[in-house]
């Protein structure tokens, strides 16, 4: 099928190619990545753009003794394709397929696991130290693009990085995109500098001008070469790097393999770490990727001669971050004071409109997650209502700014956690599945689920207007539940929401959870004949300890629902609760996630895996029913 | 006492100050710093070097409508006495007593809370967007050491900075030091701008040097100029900053008062952030803390005249972080792969014989836990054996490198955490009482804590050569609890050590708390006759349920001890654990630290007033015992 391509069976094969089929070879590969994420969905427009990046970087490195240290690591399709793992690209991201970022466990030429934005370098840099104190030689590479420069890591590593004094190499994969449109200080710097040709010719204007004054003008150029601060900075780019101790090359091509090549040689041969500038396009090479960048970042299987997607959505439920973004203007429309914060995730949040009608309210961090929320901190101690939306996997990194910046003040900070629970395939360090265990634990801190669209913008409104300390409301990816919307009793703080009052069995849902819980309320009466009494907690913390109790002395079987880890849960809360206030007769049955990580697959295909959806849950209660037995 | 400063009495009284009398004025608020903190221990050094440049910020702020953040904050005291609470100073750090740190509910010129490094241009930036999305004009200032500059977050506020449109002054304050010897690229970044006065007579010629050339020197200088990297960049200091987009203006003298307030008033007049770039001597005006600022940064009450602690060690029991820095040492010489890592802090951490001893394998990374963490599990992925020395309030900072780089991998990492539990007078921030509800919500993190000096050693060894997964080893602030040596069970994984099998009562202690949990059990045996069972669990993840589970049988009363919050505790663990098994009979008591913020003050009266005392332990097992209440 791939003329060359085929000729790539495992690590190393491609420095068997002959150098003028390399441009066929990059072909060959925009085909094949096209064919299959247009097949499985997934990240294509970065891995478009990395092509020629990648097979130079394989030119010039061994495997798997050297190493390269993917950031993010959706772009690490080329990798896996070079690496032997094309055939298996047709398995991208589904269940038990291959993960669509790094992994150790898939490959030895996989050096780290990656997801988050910003660890490339650090990690790149322990690889580095290590090697040096194994007494070894072989080569380290990071490739981190632009967008992963905004995260404060990068910066605490690049400040580390100067101590080493080995080679290293940091490639920045300069597209001029984030996620979405790129933002910041170094962001516009990256920018002169692509832009920067016309410095070079007046350097040497500069050098020759001052070359022509005789005797003063040869020591002074003299004496400024030797300095530090050389006459280079005047117009070579990349000083800002030069100025934190770290060699800088660029901005190089980085669609022409063989000047690609040259300049990675040249880089290795420095003795600490080198920052080479690549400049690529995000998208290369498909047309419609190119125009529009951001639409194939991360895709759902599509048509590739007109990239719309395959599957029609079945209905027209909207997504949970629709939702949040309609409410959240809404709400803006008539309160001057709300804000909303995202760390370069405008679109994956739901707040494109809130960013384009309120412009002066609304701030995009960039990759920020820590700086979001103590800037939102201070929004907040000067009387605005800051509403900070993060995914709930990326909120992880703010854990010490929620704790210590927001809550230990009791700030008025409103967080939309987006993505809780489970996200389907982009695997385990994107699963949603910590934050009711974070959250919890941090004193002070209201956390809120909604059971359905009506009910997330009812939280959102009284986060804001009703509670006058740090709230966090999370929801799940994907559509809305649309459902139960009978059940609208207005929000009181700390109070669950009663939905059905039986006997016998009581269901304690938590957000995604109720509609299953609602389900298997159903069945119980249908099949068993029993009235369970049904709760949509709406609170993990505080929990309505108070109808809990109530419902204690009716019930023998308490059932608690939520999409989490079992360790630090909601059921755990509940249990110990229990526990401790001496409720001798009562049985608890947890229905929750396993305390391990979650692979990729379908949302609902992993739910049901782990025993989150109705028909299990049923099962569970029936059998603690009938045996007794939890 | 103090001529001039009794004047001050009130926020903004310095304005009233004759300027001839500004030197008199710094002279007595040292000495008002030196009286107080030689009484009541604090941070000296830091304070010292501040005082001529917080006397100039609050003759050019307005208080509290301008806003000053004090980036970390133990630096506040100078502000603190500037703005009437001169008199406080005496209770400082004292229980019921003013806080070492900055906070908004002490008094209306304190405009953040701080106390973990690097977040005060986030705050500062909030509170400059807020003026201005609120129409105002205050001012706003932000002061940050250059320790704090090597965390991440500054640097992501600083690239989300230069979107501001309005003025706001970033001070670097800086005096060449974090709490040690501050380290990395940013650190010489800045020493060399502080000795780069030679680049300003270099510049000077090199203009005159172009500009003589008749034409085209002329031409050249004005094109140069008029471009983004202009002919300043060649010579003049901070233009890293300027690349990034910000203004930066400095050095400037920061014990010249006129020169400071000439300074700021310049920078407030720009209409975008600004970088003042300040150098002070830590512990100025005080000759033993000029000369050993580290042994003043945080001191315990002191003689003047001689620097001596007035408190001689009661006992010469050595503190963990020495028995732990003696272990690491030992298991380092036997172990080429052994490397430790800290951040920012070799003393405070016990590694200052390390990195002495094993330069090559010691990492000081600067105030940069979420580096630290991500470069340890690369270190590991490479075969080294490393170990992270962070404080347990510091290590918050990382929660989502140790869970997404460190766990899901299941890379062999060994923490080490001081300051686990209460921690004293730094207070609020600086508390360890969360990270057993964070730690063991991380799947596959072992958790584990010792009971005295001898078992923190073995089980650093043990976790470095008997488990191949990531470890985590709790200890607390000061000395070692030096008893209980002839419990020296070897540690068996995820086992906890039965020091004493009995009846009824069941004692489940973690950590710091097994001592007062022996206590307990010798007086429920001499004063009620009961034969109470002692388990020191060692293991918080995963829990020894075989041995709970067993002991339950035998016993009617749980009890579980802890130096941590509630929410997500161990005791939470073991309690839901017991009732999703159905003990029905058994009564549980947890014993912890309550779901909120605990203030400043002496470590046992800490523990005391929270419950966490042997004597309080026993009523309540007494209590349950008779009454049968909880």
């Amino acid at each position: 099928m791939y003329n060359i391509l085929e000729q790539i069976r495992q690590p190393n094969d491609i420095k068997n190619i002959n150098p003028a089929q390399y441009k066929e070879l990059a072909k060959e590969i925009r085909a094949c990545l096209i064919r299959n994420v247009s097949k499985t969905g997934g990240h294509l427009a970065s891995n478009l753009g990395v092509v020629e990046l990648t097979m130079a970087i394989h030119l010039c490195l061994t495997f798997p003794e050297d190493k390269v240290i993917w950031d993010v690591g959706h772009q690490s399709y080329v990798h896996k394709i070079l690496t032997g793992r094309k055939d298996m690209l047709r398995s991208l991201r589904q269940y038990d397929g291959i993960s669509g970022f790094p992994k150790m466990c898939e490959s030895s030429s996989d050096a780290f696991n990656t997801g988050h934005a910003s660890t490339s370098v650090s990690a790149a840099l322990g690889y580095a130290f290590s090697r040096q104190m194994q007494g070894r030689n072989n080569k380290v590479f990071a490739v981190i693009g632009d967008g992963s420069m905004t995260g404060g890591m990068f910066y605490e590593a690049l400040n580390n990085a100067v101590t080493l004094k080995s080679n290293m190499v940091i490639v920045l994969n300069d597209n001029n995109m984030s996620i979405s449109r790129n933002v910041g200080g170094m962001s516009s710097y990256l920018t002169r500098i692509r832009t920067a040709d016309r410095y070079r010719q007046l350097n040497d204007n500069v050098k020759g001008a001052i070359k022509s004054i005789p005797g003063i003008g040869d020591s002074v150029v003299e004496k400024v070469s030797r300095s530090k601060s050389s006459l280079k900075r005047l117009m070579i780019p990349g000083m800002m790097f030069e100025d934190m101790g770290l060699t800088y090359i660029g901005p190089v091509d980085g669609h022409n393999i063989n000047e690609l090549v040259r300049t990675f040689k040249d880089a290795m041969r420095v003795n600490e770490p080198v920052i080479v500038h690549v400049k690529t396009k995000k998208g290369k090479g498909y047309r419609l990727a190119e125009e529009n960048p951001s639409y194939f970042h991360g895709i759902e299987p599509f048509i590739v001669k007109s990239g719309e997607l395959k599957n029609k959505p079945s209905d027209d439920r909207p997504a949970y971050t629709k939702v949040f973004g309609r409410k959240i203007c809404e709400l803006a429309e008539k309160d001057e004071s709300i804000a909303a914060i995202c760390a370069a995730m405008p679109q994956g949040t739901g707040l494109s409109d809130f960013a384009e009608k309120f412009k002066d309210r609304f701030f995009d961090v960039g990759i920020a997650e820590e700086h979001a929320v103590t800037f939102a901190a201070a929004l907040s101690a000067d009387n605005m209502k800051p509403v900070v939306a993060i995914y709930s996997t990326f909120l992880q990194r703010s854990f010490d700014q929620i704790l210590h910046d927001v809550c230990i003040c009791g700030h008025h900070v409103v967080f939309a956690i987006d993505r809780s629970g489970i996200v389907g395939n982009d695997g385990e360090t994107h699963q949603g599945i910590y934050d009711i265990s974070y959250l919890t634990s941090i004193p002070g801190l209201t956390v809120m689920a909604p059971k359905n669209d009506m009910e997330l913008e009812n939280m959102l409104e009284y986060a804001i207007y009703n509670t006058d300390g740090p709230v966090a409301i999370r929801y799940p990816r994907g559509k809305v539940c649309d459902r139960l919307h009978e059940y609208n009793a207005a929000i009181e703080y700390g109070k669950a929401e009663l939905m059905k009052k039986g006997e016998k069995v009581m269901l304690l849902a938590f957000g995604s959870m109720v509609n299953a819980a609602a389900q298997v309320c159903d069945r119980l009466d249908k099949e068993c004949g029993i009235n369970a009494t049904l709760v949509n907690l709406r609170f993990a913390s505080p929990v309505d300890y108070d109808l809990i109790d109530e419902l204690c002395r009716t019930h023998d079987i308490v059932v608690t629902l939520e999409e989490n880890i079992l360790s630090g849960s909601l059921s755990e809360h509940i249990a110990s609760h229990l526990m401790w206030k001496g409720y001798n007769n009562i049985k608890c049955i947890p229905v929750t996630l396993p305390d391990s990580y979650i692979e990729h697959g379908a949302q609902d295909a992993l739910r049901a895996k782990y025993g989150l959806g109705a028909d299990d849950i049923f099962d569970k209660v029936r059998r603690c029913l009938i045996e007794g037995k939890t």
